[in-house]
């Protein structure tokens, strides 16, 4: 699309998130988008191929922080250096992907911006471009702004939610809210009332459009994030990143443009939601693991990462000793991660206080394992 | 005692046992009496420390396979080599004290032999000398045969347990019966009836008698067990060792001597029976190591053999992971053992399985894991 379309695509994935809940495999320096998780390649290095024939490896920024930049670089080697940058400090969505919006914004407004997760497994990645790409030609035309939402699967209350308008605009839904994470009750609703989609984190708007919106919701912001990008590739950069990025508000770019944009009442937000035609799944959890790795097998099939294994009246565990040969014998739904340094003994029920430990492990200030 | 006495004193430690259920630690070559489950020290190691007041350490001797003969030698300094025996092919006890019997008949008929076996928890090391030394003062009289019984804490099914006579002669009990492993409904009995006690394995005799009771008993493996201890010390030993050896009866000393001898009736069998003044646990699973570990401690307290660990709402569980850092949460009544090449993973219901993990390595041939 990139090479065929009027317009450049430019895809920033975001990769500065920890993952603490696949601890003790995921740390600070290894967080879960850097995990192969889904296949033999890692999270982020999906995330990156599934993109590459929609735009030149060159188009890709990666923002990151510097505990992972280096390993980042060496799972990309498709990238250059330069276009893995790394925050001072952790200013959430909106600041990281406002660096993106100016520094295309000074080279070509009309330059479409993709925004992605590093760390969620897409099913079908034909599909999934067939997505991005419809979503891309909407961006290009005028000042609007395309998210793709999830068909939700179940009554999560984990996630953020997409209402939109009952009756599509030239075949687009338009979004008519974004909505927190709800309680079970009100995402039971939701599921039920049809027009509701999960917030899958992956926005599409031109360069200006978002530079655009910035400026507006983010007045204060804004300025500091302009006078970076005018330093970038010169000598100062480093220094002014350093200086005025921990000056940004901290804020995701849902709270900060996309929730008041839509508030301003269906029909005149631009906001438009593309479903995703494809399978998503965000791997919130170990559990989540399980569940993905064992979708399509028999019930209380067991997940085992293993050289070798022995299992007796067990059922539905996950466990991952990569090494050693592992015996299960009468255990259930079991969570079991080992590492050369930790070994978490959890449940499927459990799994999502795995960030707990991590918590822990902190406050002891135990920084070989966190 | 031996010292002060006019009659010797021979311990004789049966270490020839693989001790399965031990299983990622115990392995062939290093078994579960090898391994230190009571204290920094292996439970052979405390074996033969606590019966060192009553022998001179030349008057030890060690049975066990050329499987463990090398890493006993190396725990147990203080020892000859060739106090340690390995048997060419297991033969269960009475061919193995019987090695003994008839090599010490030769020398001293009147030499008391203390049989042991090599991997139980004695809780009160002063009490159990003062009991096998009351118990080899008796057989040091006559053709006295002297068993240790353990007073029965539960109806337990696994234990042979030993029937007495309820007057005691001169004050001490004598056995009416040994009888094998109980069904639920007889141990209860036997734990009511309060003349039961559980068979120790402890076993105390003077050479002569012992010698004599196995001519008696298995005449057709006596003359081969006094040919093999005729060659001891010269250069044929072993030789006629591997040779005659596999032709001895596999036979416990029990099942060959004592069930018989005590079936003749009471007052006739010259065996006696002192219960143990002392704390006994045969640690015979990984659960019966939880229940020792965390015994007069709180109600669902984990054991946790590790560098460091966490735990959150995790209760009753053992776990092993002597280098790691572990996190425990949510999980209750557990056991985990992680070694170098193995993990372990089931519940303290399940922990007598293991030794099936242990046949299915057999049957793989994974022998590095066994």
């Amino acid at each position: 699309m990139a090479r065929s379309s009027q317009f450049a695509f430019y895809p920033v994935i975001l990769a500065g998130g920890r993952g603490t809940r696949f601890w003790p495999l995921s740390r600070k320096r290894m967080a879960k988008q850097l995990l192969p998780l889904n296949s033999e390649k890692s999270m982020i290095q999906e995330t990156v191929e599934r993109l590459l024939p929609l735009a030149n490896a060159k188009q890709f920024w990666i923002i990151t922080n510097g505990d992972l930049r280096d390993a980042i670089a060496r799972q990309l080697k498709g990238l250059d250096k330069k276009q893995i940058i790394a925050e001072p400090v952790g200013r959430n969505t909106a600041p990281a992907i406002g660096l993106a919006a100016f520094l295309l914004e000074r080279r070509d407004p009309t330059a479409v911006i993709g925004m992605f997760p590093s760390d969620h497994v897409i099913a079908n990645e034909k599909r999934f471009r067939e997505d991005i790409k419809g979503a891309a030609q909407i961006a290009a035309t005028g000042e609007n702004i395309v998210v793709i939402g999830i068909p939700p699967a179940r009554a999560e209350t984990g996630y953020g939610y997409i209402e939109v308008g009952d009756q599509p605009q030239n075949g687009i839904l338009q979004v008519r809210r974004f909505t927190e994470k709800p309680s079970v009750e009100v995402a039971e609703q939701f599921v039920k009332a049809g027009n509701f989609f999960w917030n899958s984190g992956m926005f599409i708007w031109s360069a200006q459009t978002l530079a655009n919106a910035l400026r507006e919701h983010l007045p204060n912001t804004s300025p500091l994030l302009e006078e970076i990008v005018a330093s970038y590739g010169t000598r100062t950069f480093d220094k002014t990143f350093a200086k005025l990025y921990p000056r940004c508000e901290n804020i995701s770019i849902d709270y900060a443009v996309l929730e008041p944009r839509s508030a301003k009442g269906e029909g005149k937000s631009n906001i438009y939601c593309i479903p995703a035609s494809f399978g998503w799944n965000d791997l919130g959890s170990w559990t989540a693991l399980y569940e993905h790795r064992s979708s399509g097998k028999a019930d209380g099939e067991n997940v085992i990462h293993a050289q070798q294994s022995f299992t007796l009246n067990a059922e539905g565990n996950f466990i991952h000793s990569k090494r050693k040969f592992v015996a299960a014998v009468g255990v259930k739904n079991l969570v079991v991660v080992e590492t050369d340094d930790a070994l978490l003994i959890t449940t499927r029920e459990h799994s999502q206080d795995v960030g707990k430990v991590v918590k822990h492990l902190d406050e002891k200030k135990l920084k070989r394992l966190v």
